[in-house]
């Protein structure tokens, strides 16, 4: 199988992801590559990852460093969502710092979401910025989070509140990773692909109908949508690197993914990011056949889908009780994509035509979610 | 007295330094100017200054901010270096969420250096970036931390370690502030000053050789010399933002400056940070002479009107006991100048005539220090 590559391009930034299978074991001719250093040899490595991707692939990963003479110095935390907080963050740093690498020196990302986004927000203002790689382990963090250069962290008063726009020198995406992948990790993974088609690639939702299943294992296919969704993404961001237009299109269902997770309280045994974002979705759609903006049956579509691929599409499908309608606007309001007290939504006109609409009314959404809930109780 | 304007052009971003007397009764106006709003009455602008400038200036910024319909959140954080942490940033961040900016709204960093980094770094983080403005209030502040887009807090590791590049929307100077600064913050600020005439502005040192003592009273010569300082650095920035190049200049003095800052705890009843840069640039200068690269009586010229201003030239003017030189390396060692084990500084091949030299050896450093700190013991 071939190893592609997908070019980004931001203001004056150019950088790869190169996608492939077992370039893990091929890694450090890349990061050289990447890197445009002359002393390779005294350069050192910081591997930010979690205990999880650890205990599967870092032993490999530093034997392939090591044999090509890099310094490594590995920062395993805490796998979950609750690592993306300011003390874990502090530890990074200190540990970056007390291993006394420089600007010159990088800091690699080894794992999933919440990796990518707590270490490029580590490399990025530690010296006022360092080199800096993503290697994604997960789905959604190859697909997504690892393409376009947000980092950030978690604040109690709301997700990804806090950092930055900050471009690696690479990616490297290694599509074997995913074979010790859980499958629930996979198919959350999965429902981002689907948003893409969403937005605006009918042709790629299509697609994913007939072919969503090879997707799964390891293979051409998989290798085919892997690339498709990087570009997809590289393209939208190199228009809109600051979310200032049409990036936000990528939201389609993360202002009611965002609110259902912080009403689960990130708890992965309830929802995951993905999942999250699958019902996310399905609301999004219901909404806007609510506007009659689209038939309802193309709702149904969307669901089929997504239950086909095994994720959840309905508020029932989550375990445990769900907060009042009134408190899940609270979580709404303090979404990052509230501008001035009107609330931002991605909405669509049919399958591939979501579109920004801003000045959604609160009561609209308030009385939607109050007939949401009253369905499950 | 006339408002002057400097013009600061970093890549596609260009902003205005406002400098002149009594801006603060004036910033409104500005502010509004300076971020484009049209909803400007629906805007939340975050002071964020500390209990010493709040004391004095607080009122009357508000005052103006108020009777012009625009709702301010003051943060007051404790005076002093020892605020540029993590804690308080946290701190900070927690308190603009909780008021819920948003990312057009602003935040103002009112205040000297530190409330310009901490302030900087806080609206530089939150929400990937918000609105920023500086207000700076000493005379540091107003000609040299407030230009040029540097953030950060300090680390157990050393100063300005983490950090990030942002650029303000505007900066507004209000140079009658400078009336209530204590002597002892006014002259460390001087000390700045005449760096930029050391760097590679004869005629500026000259000049301020003739006029500084004027520069301390509010009027004209003032302001000249605080332009001539803000067109100066801002010139620098414009050609070289990221510090990969000439911006190394402006760490004249800073190297041995940072040095004695560790060794003193950052205690400012020993040493404040102007008073450094002083002290190292004399620094800098005996090691230049050492290695015959200029003649001593230049470095005794210099030390003539630090002296004449009011500020310490030498160790021995540096109350309390001095770690021993060893110590010293090792404080050097961890500073962010250090590029792959090479120790780069700033020297001179006469007045006005400084240049970054690379490679310099330690052993060398180590032996001078060792020097430097016989002649006191």
């Amino acid at each position: 199988m071939q190893t592609k590559t997908v070019t980004v391009k931001v203001n004056k930034h150019c950088y790869d992801i190169i996608i492939g299978p077992s370039l893990v074991t091929k890694a450090a001719l890349q990061i050289k590559h990447s890197l445009h250093r002359k002393d390779f040899h005294q350069m050192r490595l910081a591997i930010v990852t979690d205990t999880n991707v650890a205990s599967i692939h870092l032993e490999t990963l530093q034997a392939e460093l090591t044999k090509n003479k890099i310094y490594t110095v590995p920062i395993i935390i805490e796998a979950g969502e609750q690592s993306k907080s300011f003390s874990t963050l502090q530890t990074v740093i200190d540990k970056i710092l007390a291993a006394r690498l420089e600007r010159g020196d990088c800091v690699i990302a080894f794992g999933g979401g919440v990796i990518g986004d707590l270490g490029g927000f580590a490399a990025s203002i530690i010296r006022r910025g360092m080199n800096f790689i993503q290697m994604p382990t997960t789905l959604l963090a190859q697909i997504d989070s690892s393409v376009g250069g947000k980092t950030g962290i978690n604040s109690q008063y709301g997700k990804n509140l806090i950092g930055t726009f900050y471009q690696p020198q690479c990616v490297i995406t290694d599509t074997c990773l995913l074979d010790t992948l859980p499958p629930r990790e996979f198919r959350a993974g999965y429902a981002e692909m689907i948003k893409y088609g969403l937005i605006n690639q009918p042709d790629f939702f299509e697609w994913l109908e007939k072919n969503g299943q090879k997707v799964f294992s390891n293979g051409p296919t998989r290798i085919q949508a892997i690339v498709r969704s990087c570009q997809f993404k590289a393209d939208i961001v190199a228009r809109d690197e600051y979310e200032t237009g049409e990036r936000a299109l990528l939201n389609l269902g993360h202002t009611f993914g965002h609110m259902l997770e912080t009403a689960t309280a990130y708890d992965p045994n309830r929802l995951i990011h993905g999942e999250a974002i699958a019902i996310g979705m399905i609301l999004a759609y219901q909404f806007s056949a609510q506007l009659n903006l689209i038939n309802p049956t193309l709702t149904q579509r969307i669901e089929t889908h997504l239950k086909a691929m095994g994720l959840p599409t309905q508020l029932k499908d989550i375990p445990g009780k769900l907060p009042n309608a009134e408190t899940l606007m609270t979580f709404i309001a303090q979404d990052k994509k509230v501008s001035q007290n009107d609330l931002t939504f991605i909405l669509t006109r049919g399958l591939g035509q979501s579109f920004i609409a801003k000045n959604v009314p609160p009561e609209a959404i308030l009385t939607f979610l109050k007939q949401k809930l009253a369905e499950i109780s």
